[in-house]
């Protein structure tokens, strides 16, 4: 089934990463496929546990698609996980309910960092079979955006075991490993540009870099052990299609970032519009509502979406959340934040 | 048992929040009394548990010298918890093992604030208790510091009902109920001054005011529902001794924070000295070591913790980490990096 390329209805988001002038500001949410939606939780239930509902491809493609028909957002992003690259290195992980992720096995040395293979798009194949689906079906209303994790996050989770506040195992690893630690991330960017690579090839039109745990590293830590790596897949990636950087925390790497070869950069609800065009010359800047706003009255929504709207300005601006929507957000609130971003008067 | 004043043989610390030079900077960490020494597990082992622990004077006394006597820092901090103001104001916590701090009941509307009572110091009697003594076990060699939770800090828990990643319903309140919550930090910034007064009043020399939580708020809604409070706080007690306000993650705010009436500043890892220094006008700098820095191999710490103080500068600097020691630290790296400031030379 080869993706057949043909032109978007609605590139808003692809011009808005590209710098080009708009209209408007296009507008998508991150976990918009999920979490909110009773059209997802539908679909959830058909599979026997999120990592069998991720591996399904029909399954993964309908939730991706139902955040455009339902919330009418300018963009889809194909419904996957990060942790699916530490899978196909070969350390496999599980979805505990209400608890997160966890690996059973985890990464402590040579050896272990020995074993993993570098994946490729071939082990990841059932990734690419969603997105040539969702692809389809999308039928080029609007673009479809790829992901993987930060190498750093990836290799958090890999070391951590699962989630963690401080994620102290994973930094133990990086100050009294760092040898290995590069050698482990060295093979997780090998491993994710392969993947992003076959993404593209399979339909992505834009690949955004999620570096979650970004914010639990020093500075100098972060150049070292996170961006130095996201650069080298914006490089790869940035010549095929539009990447976008978000890391989240890292309020200090907004120049830094800005100086690879991403095309935008994405932005938490603690970071300044103001002061992050500042600092990110000419790249496109996404973000950066804070998810609680959408537990806010109608009145107060479209009020600080509009505030948000005037100080990003028209160009160079994807608009979006500074996180992921939260499970309990109203599906109605959300559409309402949508809605507002589509009907502004610039 | 009234506080007799003395000279303090080791006021290192207090004339560095008050901007007076020094012969070198001060040091101690937060969370010394505790977790790492083996000492304080031995002590801690002969109460029933953590709370009972909490209301112990003589116990919370043992473990707040022992860090003066074995790690060698430059202040003691008095052994408590944040939580003891919730709990005198009437919504009382458990300490559950490896899971934080629960709230079996917490704070929903109008009825459960009304039924709140402000806390003055004679509700935590306990506290000033295990002040003095341990003023008096100190004969006069090191400061003791005293300290609260920033009243959103105490919010966020009394609302959310324990520890979480986003504090998301706690911030919903913010945002659907912000009359309300204005109403509840009024309340806790109230019990928080008389607690503090009450604790200056038993012997403590200076006081540390942690917004641990600050950094899931955006900084609008930080100076709103956060930084006013605290404001409130250090005008009533900077008069009486030096204030450090450390509110974690809130990298924006350093300027702001600047322009209360504290004395001194403390900072997370992810805030680069020289930058700080820059906002901070002529307030005194608290931290910022990553405590994972202390994993590593003893010519790192050293190598780090010697940048660190360069970095800082001798005069209007205090040395601490940029937030609290882990739990699984080795003792001998916690007084390595203690003695590496102490030994240093300017």
């Amino acid at each position: 089934m080869p993706y057949i390329c043909a032109m978007l209805q609605n590139d808003l988001l692809l011009k808005a990463a590209k710098g080009q002038d708009v209209e408007r500001a296009p507008v998508w949410l991150m976990r918009q496929a999920g979490r909110v939606l009773p059209e997802y939780r539908a679909t959830r239930a058909k599979a026997k546990n999120f990592v069998e509902f991720v591996k399904n491809p029909e399954l993964a493609c309908e939730v991706s698609v139902q955040p455009v028909d339902i919330l009418g957002v300018d963009a889809a992003i194909i419904f996957s996980d990060i942790l699916v690259i530490p899978e196909a290195m070969g350390l496999p992980y599980e979805m505990v309910e209400a608890r997160g992720p966890h690996f059973p096995k985890t990464i402590q040395n040579k050896q272990d960092i020995d074993a993993l293979k570098i994946a490729d798009a071939g082990d990841l194949d059932y990734v690419m079979q969603a997105l040539k689906l969702t692809k389809k079906a999308l039928n080029n209303r609007v673009p479809l955006i790829g992901f993987c994790g930060a190498p750093f996050t990836i290799m958090a989770y890999m070391v951590e075991g699962g989630g963690s506040k401080t994620f102290s195992k994973a930094k133990q690893f990086l100050y009294t490993q760092p040898l290995l630690a590069h050698a482990l991330l060295q093979k997780i960017t090998d491993s994710s540009i392969q993947y992003l690579k076959g993404q593209v090839a399979a339909g992505a039109d834009l690949i955004q870099i999620f570096d979650s745990w970004a914010g639990v590293l020093s500075e100098k830590m972060y150049y070292e052990f996170s961006l130095k790596y996201i650069s080298q897949i914006t490089d790869a990636l940035s010549p095929l299609v539009p990447t976008t950087v978000f890391a989240k925390d890292a309020h200090y790497a907004i120049a830094k970032i800005a100086a690879t070869s991403c095309q935008s950069i994405g932005l938490d609800w603690t970071i300044d519009p103001i002061k992050a065009r500042a600092q990110a010359g000419n790249k496109t800047l996404q973000g950066n509502a804070d998810p609680c706003l959408l537990y806010a009255d109608e009145k107060t929504i479209i009020h600080e979406t509009e505030h948000m709207l005037r100080s990003f300005g028209k160009n160079k601006y994807i608009c979006n959340l500074g996180h992921g929507l939260y499970p309990d957000l109203d599906k109605g609130k959300v559409k309402l934040f949508v809605d507002v971003v589509k009907a502004y008067k610039w």
